[in-house]
């Protein structure tokens, strides 16, 4: 049996075709329109584009989307992009289509994603962060998808690591995301070159406004002092998070992405040495094996089409 | 249907025949045996007792212990406390009884306890944290027990929450059980009166030595500043912890239970207000009702008996 997910998204709504194992046959993908009509006469063409010559389809359709959505009900809560609140998104999709639809928050899909046919690929659960603005997550837990009662994703990134720390735009102090984030790196590493101007930073970057993360790993592996020991710190902290979300939800697989996963093992075998390190394993000794996730931006497309076989 | 539960533990192993509501109908307990044979024919006894006069009977019991376990197989992986080592007590079940045992860690027997018929009754989910000697953790998530890779129980109390703070038994430093178990909590005003002579403490209490988390509570309610400092601190962090597990798992019920959380409202007001504040609630502003556990030991029970049903 084949599957259709949807992937709403600020710019554009993305639609696959997704076989039984997680792969995806066909793919699609529109701009989002600004109204929620809009938004449900662009699924219906999507389903109907990809279900021609598919006669053994799945009955029912997934959709991820941002914001907080009544997942039980099928309906966006409040979407701050397109200011859509209370849409009853897979009913007015059902009108359109005559297929059902269930939908969950994108952060969720994409940790579904990763779990049927990425990185956690054959496990039986797996965590995923995704280290971008803030910090995203989300868990497979038993084979079934682990989503709040909130109907948004896991909010890992403002569990407290370092009490009364940083300040967070959540209101607390010394949240996961005010150390680990993309945001963070680069803001401290901005802070770090203005008071060292012999930083090979400036080389790289021209100016603090125009680092990116990127170049900061780049700094620290050519061998710049002020680099290295802002990334020192951000791992830091990042091995800590990590060790507490794999003490907490014990998964088999704790899979790291967004843009700074990008770095590879120089993001990767740090975390990895923390953990060795520091997990509570017990007497079973069972280390969860920690990789970069593997889907990209597919991840939140597949985990849509299979949310009808995996939210438990 | 009823349903049989054992709670093995280091001293007594206890039984109960559990109606499908999760209501303790009988109850039997005994000293525990030292060898794995001597478990096993208890718990067969325990069985063909409770058994009597039950015609509508589930096929298969549970089991919950301490230790690590193989839930897969049913097997006591390792329980320091009698060295028991590779012990496959659902097999040894299985051959005295005819029925089948499904098995798992005792700390999440007891949070299924508290969500089938305690404080998280009614609800979809729940997080139980016990502040003991450490502290334990269990979470039911969308109706299943959430249950991690290892064989033990959520190590929610090895979460750091201070990064480089307080060194903890596990190695790391900082974690949320080096601030917020009675142990700690108990260590914390220990400390505090030796260096206030004139504290009530030693008026409670008479000597360090004897002081327990229960005194504490009761010294700050009578006014004395040194326990107050002790325990505002103890609490400050405990909203933090709390907070942090909501943040991270999203529940609709969380659960406080140990002997501290007999305290009642002195502890519970001031962490529902840091989690009030704190929470990250997005726009849908849903936040967990937090309760004191109901159950006491008999969560352990239930919950094992209800492991057939809800084991996801």
């Amino acid at each position: 049996m084949n599957y259709i997910g949807i992937d709403l998204g600020g710019i554009n709504t993305a639609a696959a075709l997704v076989s039984e194992e997680g792969e995806i046959l066909k793919k699609r993908s529109v701009p989002t329109p600004r109204t929620p009509e809009g938004v449900a006469d662009v699924i219906a063409e999507h389903v109907s584009a990809l279900s021609e010559d598919q006669p053994d389809l799945a009955p029912c359709i997934g959709i991820g989307a941002p914001g907080s959505i009544d997942t039980k009900k099928g309906v966006i809560q409040y979407w701050s992009n397109l200011a859509f609140r209370d849409v009853p998104l897979a009913d007015m999709v059902q009108q359109r289509c005559g297929c059902s639809a269930v939908m969950e928050n994108d952060a969720n899909c994409a940790a579904l994603g990763e779990f049927v046919s990425g990185a956690g690929k054959g496990s039986q659960s797996l965590v995923v962060i995704t280290l971008g603005t803030g910090i995203g997550g989300g868990a497979v837990l038993n084979g079934r998808l682990a989503t709040g009662c909130s109907g948004g994703g896991l909010e890992v990134g403002h569990m407290v690591i370092q009490h009364r720390g940083r300040p967070c735009t959540c209101g607390r102090r010394g949240c996961f995301e005010t150390y680990c984030s993309a945001t963070a790196l680069i803001r401290e590493a901005r802070k770090a070159m203005t008071t060292d101007r012999d930083s090979f930073l400036w080389t790289l970057a021209g100016e603090p406004e125009k680092l990116n993360g990127k170049l900061v790993f780049e700094a620290a592996a050519a061998g710049d002092e002020t680099a290295g020991r802002v990334l020192e710190e951000f791992l830091d902290y990042l091995g800590t998070g990590v060790t507490n979300l794999i003490n907490v939800f014990q998964p088999e697989v704790f899979c790291i992405g967004g843009g700074l996963a990008g770095a590879g093992e120089q993001i990767m075998a740090p975390v990895r040495k923390t953990v060795e390190r520091e997990v509570y394993a017990g007497e079973n000794d069972l280390r969860p094996r920690i990789v970069r996730a593997t889907l990209g931006n597919d991840a939140g497309l597949i985990g849509a089409a299979m949310l009808p076989r995996f939210r438990g």
